[in-house]
């Protein structure tokens, strides 16, 4: 099989699990657990931030992210297709009280945020504490954020007192995609959340980054909320491996993603990272013609199916995909087919 | 002092005041107050719903309304500058872990709300519940929504499996400036509130309005939230006076809106019911102008003021704002004066 | 119908009625309303407390009250059968998130209080933050707290650094019954509660009072509740009617209940203010003869009935109501009257 | 190093390592996962229910398997010093809005639970929904729960139509001390939490086990609170071997604990499980005396320390930390050491 559905398939490496076998820890809700707090140390430093905490799952990381920069009563801003809008359960709202608005043009609209912010009125209206962007961004098929317009949101921010959150899951791919460091990025915003298990391969693990106070409430709310691990360095080592040895190769998926654009007649241009959406298809046609002959992909829509590249989709896998997805969009867009 | 700053203050007529001393009551927590039985019965029946309960706000009425239909991890639809959003303090987040994605083209964007919408694919994402819009629009100056467009948001809703909240605040301007029954309006939507504290007068007062279940819940989570009083007729009696006595009149405000319009050089076609937005002047001189002539106006953003005639606003009082305007805006639009 | 089955069924009198028809009032959403600011002046004085804050319900200002002294995360320690754990539908945790442990003791259990109370050790358990009493406690028969218990409360509270919160929703009859002053009472803590429309005999009200911060946040969240009310004088003149009227009179509910509880084969000397609690009957065969009669009492448990004086009921209807009662008891214990 | 502090601190075991190293793996989000499948499918069984859910911490399963039990504005009933009631952050309260009541008279206290039990007589009151007890009981020391008071428990619940709850955080202990099988515990309860990484050695995971129904909803909610990991069966793998491998030496830990009680001059026969609880002594010096000789012990009162054996505690270690506990002892008891 080859699973195209997802980067988040993907299965630990020899060598990652090796490192997992040899990790040295130790009880983490006491703080004695040593590779754990090397991931965190590292992964700080890599975002430009002062410190980080290491979650279970991107969710979480996310929602200490959110919650050290804004209050129950405030909103955050965020684009309508945001992952912390759609697609992590409400709990932004249900745990936090945060409420939201969104702007509806793309992952990045400066101008609906300029207007959409409101400003501090008194306790009449909701105040705006923070604007919350995904790089890359999954909904809008692994679309990276020019920087230009980051740097341009900072000093917005900085002018309004606003705050900013960096939804990073994929942070990883936008950094190898442009050659921009990733404290480059990550020191723009105020708190950051990053994931070990989607591109580089880990199996379970996420962080938020963001002041040494900051995290050190979100290391409270995260035994809080059920999150607060024992002898974690089982999966900080794997996290480590991943930064070690998967960040380089996050190039490879972004030249797979391009080859497996052309086979279903999308410029490979517009594929910015590890995503291929391809629109106007019978999802049930394309999805089971691609089945029948081992290649795993899923619908995100409608009429819209979605191929991601990762760890564990070889160049050899790509070449044998490539003829299948012809033949699946084929039969899926009977008009085309027929004409 | 003529106020305009917003309908919310009014002040008790004599007659609203002698209803109220006459009122019969007992204890609403047992269900034993008659005057706002009657009330509840014949706002329910006014807006074509099967039961409506009294609350103190219309933020308890919203919270209310919006807790039927919408459960923690589903989202409301609302537009970005809607009351429930913008000014009720973050309490559907807050409390009731409801989260909101927004639309930016208005009161009323079908085209946007068909885009936004959620279908509920599993435990993965968070589906739409709801839309919620406000009828008539406060934040875009009192804007009738137009009933062949609700009617058509409501054939959606159905065709979607999404239910409609009214914000209802206001429904009564919207009924006197169109003719439209506030049934046909109310009978459109899943959940309604509307307010007998604005434009109708009353001292303190709003129903939140649906099925009979809905209501029932709410009634206990209106304890819950610390809204459920006891002699309650005291109220309920001014509300059952404005009904009576103070919808007509509405249309008086409208005239007295449109008249205060042309004093600002704003199209009187323009003023859909009672508020006059005056955009592009310099807030601090507009008001303090105004005040030192005895007319109280209000800022609603960084260069705009808004004018709201009401109840306790008299034609005579009208006359009398209207050069007091004309001046403040000479002062406040010093390019435009010094033309 | 002489109606025993709570204080909180009062109607307002005639002279009430007349001040509030006659009441100055504003928005008080605004701040405008001059006789709630009057109220509230009041009885943060009265109290011994800093400022106060009207509110339509004592569960309200039991939240607001609260909401100030414990944050979620932390806990608040009180009676088993306090109100606020048993009679406020959740509303401390499912909207503050604050958590309970209790005692079982009766209404001021120091012993257990003390061992009870869990200093804060850090991010792992949950630190008492407050203790909060009821005076006098509705579930234990309208019990009145002993000031010197009261006193050494405080003392070591102090000592601990944890707070304090007094219920106070019947504060008035425990003046009443002692003769000790309500600042005496309220200056020994650090957050109020009383109502207006239990004794006192008000429609609706209830404050909350403390310190001017504390009172600052609550008005902020009475809005975001949606507790914010406009033309509140209304109510307030009720309030102050009610103070300056029908606090000495509560003397004579006590009485009433004294002669109340003769007749019903229990010691007056163990009726501390206005209710009395009859156990060991059959309930439904009490509750009958009395209603036959003209008596409306209530069941407490499943073998207890409850009587309350108050306002509305007349030393002529407690003298109606004896041989009533003398009636209803010797029915309902069928084997004492058949002995 | 001797770590007497917490049975959590165990590392995993060299075995243990090469089952995880080994372990199958795949996305559990999307259910994929053999390991973590095999894992829940073993504990239901074990447990005597229908389904079971992996969690990352025992916190975790009891808000889940609390959160099924219980909605908001309902009530849990536990003792006073439970651990869902004191070690747990407040989770139940902030996240789930529970309210609670505790009985004070130790881990099982029937008869007070009876007493504090209330029933749901309408939407005035609070009514108990569960009834949560912990086996072993941590803070009582590893107390045991009798078999006879669980099924008095269970048949009281079914008579009140109450549900009850188990903390099996330490249920293996429990077993492993009384011979009663973990289905016939699990059995008696609605929901039960277990946890992999106490006593049985695992380093992260626990188990919710409920009715499927639960079960399902429970795996949202974990997924919702940022708790739905991806390629889990790294650590099902662990707690697979523990349950293998680690279940019946616990014997050893409770033999291990009754040697360290003896010099502690505590009855031995007192001793339930792997935890000794060392009252009346000097809390800095005990722990600074053995902390000098190279054991480590915690306090968990202001002069009470606690002893926990485990799987990294080996009989040779308690031999040469029993010569130092007697040595602490005498010094942290300055009056007995000098009589």
């Amino acid at each position: 099989m080859i699973d195209l559905r997802s980067d988040t398939v993907t299965r630990p490496t020899p060598a990652m699990r090796e490192a997992m076998a040899r990790a040295e820890v130790g009880d983490d809700v006491y703080g004695e657990d040593p590779t754990v707090r090397l991931l965190e140390e590292r992964v700080a430093e890599l975002l430009g931030q002062e410190a980080a905490l290491f979650t279970a799952t991107g969710s979480l990381a996310n929602v200490l992210a959110l919650q050290g920069l804004v209050t129950a009563g405030q909103e955050v801003l965020c684009a309508a297709d945001a992952h912390i809008a759609r697609a992590e359960l409400g709990v932004h709202a249900a745990v936090n009280g945060l409420t939201t608005r969104t702007w509806t043009d793309g992952p990045l609209a400066l101008d609906q945020i300029r207007e959409l912010f409101a400003p501090d009125l008194g306790p009449f209206f909701v105040p705006t504490a923070a604007v919350s962007v995904e790089n890359t961004h999954n909904f809008s098929g692994g679309a990276v954020l020019a920087l230009e317009d980051l740097k341009a949101l900072r000093a917005w921010a900085d002018e309004h007192g606003t705050r900013l959150h960096l939804d990073g899951a994929r942070l990883w791919n936008a950094v190898a995609a442009t050659g921009v460091d990733a404290a480059t990025y990550g020191g723009l915003f105020d708190a950051v959340a990053v994931c070990l298990s989607k591109g580089l391969g880990a199996p379970i693990g996420s962080l938020v980054a963001g002041s040494a106070d900051h995290i050190a409430e979100a290391r409270v709310w995260r035994k809080r909320l059920g999150g607060g691990m024992r002898q974690v360095g089982v999966l900080a080592a794997a996290g480590l491996h991943a930064l070690d040895h998967h960040r380089e190769r996050l190039a490879d998926d972004h030249e797979h993603a391009r080859l497996l654009a052309e086979s279903c007649e999308i410029d490979p241009d517009s594929v910015a990272t590890n995503m291929v959406v391809v629109p106007d298809v019978d999802v049930e046609t394309f999805v089971a013609v691609c089945a029948a002959e081992g290649v795993r992909v899923g619908a995100v829509g409608p009429r819209t199916v979605r191929l991601v590249t990762h760890l564990d989709v070889t160049r050899d896998q790509v070449e044998l995909a490539r003829p299948v997805l012809v033949r699946a969009l084929a039969s899926s867009r009977p008009t085309a087919a027929g004409s």
